[in-house]
């Protein structure tokens, strides 16, 4: 074995630290779901209303569902920058290179989170693009190295 | 390479034997969804429905929401698990802390599912936040280690 | 260490090169998505209208949402195949075996890709049942090697 996922590579170092991050900031969406459902007393299940209030499920409440599709969106992106960014560390990329496409990668996602809830475009969709643009890069390397 | 992802460490293989059993409760929601889709002939697509029925999607049925609802929160929260546990091994946690963070996450994640689909509250919401805890722990050990 | 993750495995080089492809045909249904909201004007966010066009949230546009239900279907199928295949990867198969497991696994995605859009059953659900076969015969190899 000549090369493989350790911590005792600096490139799988910064990768781990990235990834944990963004996964970080992706599970904050379950959390901002949460927080605007209970502020706005906006429930899916009849169980989740609290006792007295009346159980008429919501689907379409606005700040509820803009949580949302930005947690699946994060989802659609953060985890095939995981995947991809893992097999990545592997084709041993210059370290600088690659701590860079990690930090552009979080950053990115971190400015399109807040652009997102906050209505601002075209920075979220710029945002979204610099994310791809990272894991589309990744993803050229990876290819390049194993077909 | 001093430590890496290998069956041969026992961390790793209790890891791996959880992180299956996890995806394989979440695939299982794939299955529990067609299930209540054909038994109450709820379809999203018009060609799903069986010939001679007319071909109407539903997007609204309550159970079969309910099941789609539960496989998007194992998304939200096995993936998660899975991409920061994979980490987490690599920072030679001890063997026994490791093994219970695994399993207190998978159990958590089966009486989640059950909760839900039975509508029980406020258990459904306390597996949730045991499952989000572990991987909190996790995640803590793993920015520890790569900071 | 005897054996790791490491693109000078060969079976790892396979996988890696499928996971990367199956990654990527799973981003290709964001660009579907983005692609079909442009061309038909249907925005979920009152931000992404073009200037001057009313900013009518739509939610229900059939061909938008047949993009994102195949979008959601890819997570539910590809993300668990590629974290199981990881591991089958470290379970030491037949190097044969396991490169037709990732083309099996990932041209059953594109034809259940190309079937979906098209609207053409049983066409889908054999793809989506060829696909969750591999996965599962991967999920049985990693629980035999792991137990």
């Amino acid at each position: 074995v000549k090369m493989a996922l350790s911590l005792d590579d600096p490139v799988f170092r910064d990768f781990a630290f990235y990834a944990t991050a963004s996964v970080a900031k992706m599970i904050d969406m379950s959390f901002l779901t949460v927080y605007r459902r209970l502020t706005r007393g906006v429930f899916a299940n009849p169980e989740d209303f609290p006792k007295g209030a009346p159980k008429k499920p919501v689907y379409d409440d606005a700040l509820v569902e803009r949580a949302r599709r930005n947690h699946l969106n994060d989802i659609e992106n953060i985890l095939p920058f995981l995947l991809v960014g893992s097999i990545y560390v592997l084709t041993k990329p210059d370290p600088k290179t690659a701590l860079w496409h990690f930090r552009v990668f979080f950053f990115s996602r971190v400015l399109h989170t807040i652009s997102y809830q906050t209505g601002v475009q075209p920075a979220r969709g710029l945002c979204y693009l610099a994310g791809m643009g990272v894991t589309f890069s990744m993803m050229y390397q990876v290819f390049k190295a194993t077909y």
